[in-house]
């Protein structure tokens, strides 16, 4: 079994999947209505939305022939709480290429050294 | 070929690659350095830092016996933009979250309707 936060990430590494997601942001939808924007089997959709359901991002309704698909978004506040522990490293390359940039606009792609 | 976002949340859905990033986290290191912790060939930990540097997760230094590897945080900042669509989802689940746990604490866990 693989650990919660490899489960979320896996199912989110598909851009269908990232689609899906999207589309619930807007509200509730049905397997039907998600199908509708792809050129996909309401099976194939079906299969994406099982991997979601695991993962715990999207929950379904009870009612067997509508059964709406919900957004739960808890998931991803534990991708981003352990994506923090990063944040200083990309700060960090950012600040890096401001300051190369603002060399390059004084003409100095190299700094004082050359 | 998977898209970009779908690449770095591939590599970073499993805990052997993220444990690699962590470590990276406080230093470069070399694959010898890398394995060490876990009960692990170098080769299996190579093809994990092969997924890594694909992705654009590490860099690895030139010279042929060392080439230490370094962490290269900015496929993370682009997960945590994308998330960021999502960030209003789970404040509003934690902020229900709360008016429960109020509620409970008041001795009154349905509310006012019981």
């Amino acid at each position: 079994m693989p650990d919660r936060l490899s489960t979320t990430l896996s199912a989110l590494a598909d851009p269908t999947r990232r689609a899906i997601l999207a589309r619930l942001a807007t509200g509730e939808a049905t397997v039907k209505e998600l199908a509708a924007p792809y050129d996909m089997s309401l099976a194939a959709v079906s299969k994406h939305l099982k991997v979601l359901e695991q993962a715990g991002l999207i929950s379904r309704g009870k009612e067997a022939q509508w059964r709406p698909c919900k957004l739960e978004a808890g998931p991803m506040r534990d991708v981003a709480g352990w994506l923090e522990n990063y944040r200083k490293f990309w700060e960090e390359s950012l600040d890096q290429l401001e300051v190369y940039l603002a060399e390059l606009q004084k003409g100095d792609p190299q700094g004082s050294k050359n």
